[in-house]
């Protein structure tokens, strides 16, 4: 039997959704290790989208296989009994054996939140993103919508990026303003590595003013990532949605109170 | 000089505002040991209104009185580079000799905050109260209105509840749904001990059904505190917001992002 989860957490006090190194606390670790012992046998899971140190989720999907039979409650709330305060489940869904976390997801979208003013916030502390200079919201928009469509994305690639081609499909990019944040809103086929941060971080150099407008296609044009800026930290992301096609459905919680 | 500053703070590390015990780590602690750096002498601060262990600060304020002589940022700043990441300063506003965070408020707002729904959430743990069974939003906002008004609340007065008079003045209550959340509002001119938590429990259990609409009136009436219900956990509980005389102009921050 397949298994679909939503999964939401707390990125802060995760090493990314999973590590290479042994003995690190990673997202994926503490899951599997509950819902094995749900299962009673070794549980391996597959998210839609790996998610680095400090990223927080609210819309993860995983899914996993298993030959124990358990009711929907004891996936979702035995498992959160299990797991450590910053992970939790969401739902589950019984899913047909050819759905894949991964790779029948058609969009991915993240959120990045700046907190744009001079003092912190002792609240959103890992939460958001602070950036102390006055940032112009609409001109962070208007310069982000040069970046879709599909392109080649190497200028907003990490150099450790694992993907086989650069290429990317945006489909929506938004930038506006609630008070003191700026929420920076992000959909497209797929990401590659550190593409939302270095996307957050060109934005935030025009939103201060400090390159023209059209620098964000310019960077895009040059396919250069040593032309791009400041990778932006992590606590201002969450992994917010993920799209299925239609023949799949999956559960769409609504998130009032996070950013 | 007289100042009054605009602090947040996240109660979950904290054991309340203040406390009778040596040793424990409170907000007006960690608060009055960074203002006594800045200002190079001892400050004692009053607050608008003190909150228990778990209880968050979004709008309190506080006022000290110094013969420092510093730039506003320093104050706000300064203290924020000093203060621990879970409790922060937003602003600050020198008023004058007879200004007193306390004493000169004519009103006081809190916000309860009810995760409603089977699933844990792992990034507003410790910021919602969780709550398994359905609550009827409408129905609470119901049972609450018969409060409004200048009451003996003897019966949402708890133990040890050090005021010296059990009068109240009820200004506001509201309780409405927000997808998966209930949220609870009350104004009064000021609050008894444990108050807002007491009101809370009783509304839960007239939400949950266990309890007629008019229980909450009833209880109000027997002025005895063991007719109530059970005092409603701190995580969910928001100090929001302290309105003064129009006489006093402080700043009036927005919290978009903010249970």
């Amino acid at each position: 039997m397949r298994i679909a989860l939503g999964i939401e957490y707390d990125g802060a006090g995760f090493r990314g959704w999973q590590s290479q190194e042994a003995g690190v606390r990673t997202v994926q670790g503490c899951l599997e290790a509950a819902l094995s012992r749900i299962a009673a046998h070794a549980i391996d899971v597959i998210c839609a989208g790996r998610t680095d140190a400090g990223v927080h989720g609210l819309g993860q999907v995983v899914h996993f296989d298993t030959s124990a039979r358990r009711a929907g409650t004891a996936w979702v709330l035995g498992s959160n009994a299990l797991l450590p305060a910053d992970v939790s489940v969401r739902w589950m869904c019984e899913v047909p054996g050819h759905f894949h976390a991964r790779f029948s997801a058609v969009a991915r979208r993240y959120r990045y939140v700046i907190l744009n003013r001079r003092q912190r916030s002792a609240l959103v502390h890992g939460r958001a993103t602070p950036y102390h200079r006055p940032l112009d919201a609409e001109r962070m928009h208007a310069a982000g919508q040069a970046l879709l469509g599909e392109h080649d994305f190497s200028a907003y690639r990490a150099a450790g990026c694992q993907a086989t081609h650069p290429r990317r499909a945006l489909y929506a990019l938004t930038v506006g303003r609630r008070g003191d944040y700026v929420v920076l809103e992000v959909e497209a086929n797929a990401f590659l590595h550190h593409m939302v941060r270095n996307i957050a971080g060109v934005l935030l150099a025009i939103g201060a003013g400090e390159r023209p407008v059209d620098w964000a296609g310019q960077v895009l044009a040059g396919r250069d990532r040593r032309a791009g800026g400041v990778t932006a930290p992590p606590d201002g992301l969450y992994f917010l949605h993920v799209q299925y096609p239609q023949g799949f459905v999956l559960p769409q919680p609504d998130n009032p109170f996070i950013p």
